[in-house]
């Protein structure tokens, strides 16, 4: 399997169960989209709908859900209850995550202080720098710890994703580190592509690319 | 065109000059891993060096080039510097951009202060909030401004980006302001996929959406 060093705009990548890493990438949208016809109180959508509020095809999110089972009756639309319930368990978000974060600068600090993880059932149990003047600071709750303990803590707190907030010269070292230790999902802010093996798997935030890509839309 | 409203795992939509939105998305990838490479002195690099470090094959990357021009010689590589040169040309990077932030709260703030933008040559130039207790207060350099001021600051600054910190609930109602007052590529923090024409880009920076499609491959 390819993995996707930015999370996005890359070829359909068939995974071991068949669906691409395209598609998967998409469905945590379609999670979001209906809990927003949710707070509408909308019981049933049809994929017309969620197509209009996604500017995707009907047809193109009936494709992308048959990947995981038939959800709906030919013509009746979806409950939007019960396919967001069962998109979240695809997606495995009806249990939740522990991450440490590693870059306690700036950058590091507002994304740890992000409320939008915890409200989504992904928890910051531990963080992590390398300059002895912030290692023992508080940040939040968490006391920042040496990279030293990040292998141990990784297995003692079940540490299953890393957030990289370190600049780019340092990014490879600290990826580096954590698939030693067994992580095998990194969202990396570091303006940087790392290296990582197959089974790995890495999404890039990375507002800089984002407003690169637009801007070739903008040119006179 | 079909809009894009989470800049990433979308199939290909042609565009007006016949590069799908998705190889248009890749092409800022390409001009970093080619600074990478002119920080390394690397004078000539293939198609499967890039490839290699971009986790791409190289038919791809020659195909996605062949979209903007003749690169390079057959067998002979890519000029390192001259089509870094090329492609931040044709991505017009090769000019600065003049963003607006709105929403300065906690998330608004921490994006304002990012090196990342003002080194890549895009200037945040105005701070909006609604919010009367944060107007007037300044943020780095600018005077957070009120909201009715941004369709006139959009002219009068030459706004060509807006970058959206705002609540959830406040999303659509301040992209819809942007959008009305001229803005065409919107930079959205916002967890939410908001509805725009088909003219306006938009690019979320969503790390929960980003998390949220890995932990599918972590699932036990």
């Amino acid at each position: 399997m390819t993995t996707n060093p930015q999370g996005g705009p890359f070829d359909p990548q068939p995974d071991d169960l068949g669906a691409p890493e395209v598609v998967v990438q998409r469905l945590p949208l379609y999670v979001r989209m209906l809990s927003q016809f949710e707070q509408q109180s909308v019981e049933v959508v049809s994929s017309e709908q969620l197509g209009q509020q996604l500017q995707m095809t009907p047809a193109q999110i009936r494709k992308d859900l048959s990947y995981f089972g038939r959800f709906g009756k030919q013509g009746r639309g979806y409950n939007v209850r019960r396919l967001s319930a069962e998109l979240r368990r695809i997606l495995g978000l009806d249990t939740s995550w522990n991450a440490a974060i590693i870059g306690m600068g700036r950058l590091g600090r507002a994304v740890a202080a992000y409320p939008g993880f915890a409200r989504e059932r992904f928890r910051i149990v531990a963080a992590f720098d390398a300059d002895p003047a912030v290692i023992g600071a508080r940040v939040g709750d968490l006391p920042v710890r040496p990279m030293e303990e990040l292998a141990g803590a990784v297995q003692s707190l079940d540490i299953k994703i890393g957030i990289v907030t370190v600049p780019a010269q340092q990014a490879q070292v600290v990826i580096d580190m954590l698939v030693a230790a067994g992580v095998r999902a990194v969202l990396n802010y570091a303006p940087y592509s790392p290296q990582v093996p197959e089974d790995v798997k890495v999404r890039a935030i990375d507002p800089v690319l984002a407003l690169q890509s637009m801007t070739y839309y903008l040119k006179g």
